[in-house]
């Protein structure tokens, strides 16, 4: 089969489509033709962090799929929710940039046959990650208020819409540039702020009473510290998973967080254990999987780009210009 | 009935033994005969903080009795756990001061007869916060390590005693002085640290291979902050219950936070609601009050002194001087 080789550790010239052996199907995975491969920031890091001593199979990064299963290996040849023919997407290890790999069938979200691949590519980091932190860990609830920031990113955009189909929840966006901003509104933000324009601490502040938000979702950490304590309301919960604006905090102030009675808490997916992942799945499956099916909830796609120009999509990436996720596609 | 009755907010001469009415017990209440009270540094801050135009049962402060019950007036005629002649303890809004008191029906743990009531009266803050930190927000599990700082307090007593009994925990704990640590290593923690001489969180770093702790109970705020989040394991709980050590923290490292994946929630328990309080207490009344009414885990009482000299009991409190609860009792 053609896979994207990594010679060594650096930069996408690094990238070489080779003829490798085809993978099979282990103990409790499927064998999944790949249609359209999620390029991710995960990605990036595994480029330039490769290993001098990586075997092949680890040379072929990548962790997010879109495809149709062509074999299963059941575990305990118990029946599965995954049938060969399905169309799948899913989350692996590593081996997405190529035109087979192996997924956990713990792992799969089986879509309709009309859902296009490069939709079911764009789905499981990003609603995975949002409905991780906005219900297992937030734990938001119905008519809540959510503040989400880096609203024009992936998880972003899947989160506002999970709050507001979900929870109907009154969401609160940020993001620095206005097509990102209309975009948080369409998808159903009630109020979006310019960070570059506007303090977002004073804008929540007018708009709830001083009453602040029950759930904020923080990929930003340091530089947001102190508006996101002031900004959070009583029992709130502030979900922590970045820290774009760095890790060091200057004026933390715990009395707040005592007197609030404020949870704060840390959540990476990636580094999860497999039991967190496939529970988590399960969940989306159920909750999430059915509202992208109809069309109700949809990924944002920036832009779907050949699998022979793959390199291509990591130079994109690293431009920091898209708005949306980017599809590599393995269909003509 | 005698009751101390504050003539106006201040220093402890502003108590006054008087004659006033006899409370009745409203609906969803008992009245209880007070046979003895916890002094809470709560009091202290009421004492301060009396207003001008409190009422005659207001200035009634205390909010933890032990005592009999001599009237019940339960709610839709419903049956209470707490029958008329019972040994009850528990957490009242104020009015502690005085021979008798209105007990919510849901707030009473109900004790074996030949339990002291100085005993039961040191046990409801102490213990409900302890129980509640512990288990409901800190999650600790059978086996895990817990780290108590302020280990002398009433609830750092009370959390070792649980975290042992309860869990068969690895317990960690600090404190300033070699009484409180003699009295932590009794209570049942192994490693005690004295914070003036050693550094606790090279300490736990070398006795857990650097793996560090499941659960913190943090008394102390900023000043141990930076400390707190390098001895925190990963998905540690981190229970923030008060800022002895102030409240302005100016190195938060919110990346620990992040890839350590921890929990770090303040909490309050006297202002939370009724029924968050009515659940607590049951949970205490199944799992603690058993192991207090056979002996195997007791309350540190520090001194007991007579009603008469209640005022007492505040210059006490103030002196700071105190290694576990100051008792007022009304019996001979």
């Amino acid at each position: 089969m053609k896979a994207w080789v990594l010679n060594q550790a650096g930069g996408p010239d690094n990238f070489e489509l080779q003829d490798i052996a085809k993978p099979k199907a282990e103990l409790g995975e499927a064998l999944v033709q790949v249609k359209a491969i999620g390029i991710n920031r995960h990605d990036v890091m595994s480029r330039n962090g490769l290993k001098a001593d990586a075997t092949t199979e680890e040379r072929v990064i990548g962790i997010e799929i879109a495809g149709e299963v062509v074999d299963i290996n059941p575990e305990d040849h118990e029946s599965s929710h995954v049938a060969i023919g399905d169309h799948v997407a899913g989350i692996i290890t590593h081996g997405a940039y190529a035109e087979y790999a192996r997924l956990p069938l713990s792992r799969a979200m089986v879509f309709p046959k009309d859902t296009p691949f490069t939709t079911a590519a764009a789905i499981p980091e990003a609603f995975m990650t949002a409905y991780q932190t906005i219900y297992w860990i937030g734990d938001l609830q119905e008519g809540e208020r959510i503040l989400v920031h880096a609203a024009g990113s992936g998880v972003g955009t899947a989160a506002i819409q999970l709050a507001n189909h979900l929870s109907k929840a009154e969401i609160f966006a940020t993001a620095g540039r206005q097509d990102k901003l209309d975009l948080a509104q369409k998808l159903g933000a009630q109020t979006t702020i310019n960070y570059k324009a506007e303090n977002f601490a004073d804008v929540i502040s007018e708009a709830t009473d001083k009453k602040g938000v029950d759930v904020i979702l923080d990929f930003i950490g340091a530089s947001y510290a102190a508006k996101n304590l002031s900004t959070i309301g009583v029992d709130g919960r502030w979900v922590l998973i970045g820290v774009l604006g760095g890790t060091e905090v200057s004026d933390f102030d715990m009395g707040q967080l005592l007197f609030k009675r404020v949870k704060l808490q840390g959540t990476l997916l990636s580094n999860r254990a497999d039991d967190y992942k496939a529970s988590l799945v399960a969940d989306v499956n159920r909750d999430v999987v059915p509202l992208i099916a109809d069309g109700t909830i949809h990924p944002v796609i920036d832009s779907v780009i050949n699998f022979d120009h793959l390199p291509e999509a990591h130079r994109y990436m690293e431009a920091n210009k898209n708005l949306g996720k980017i599809i590599v596609s393995l269909e003509e």
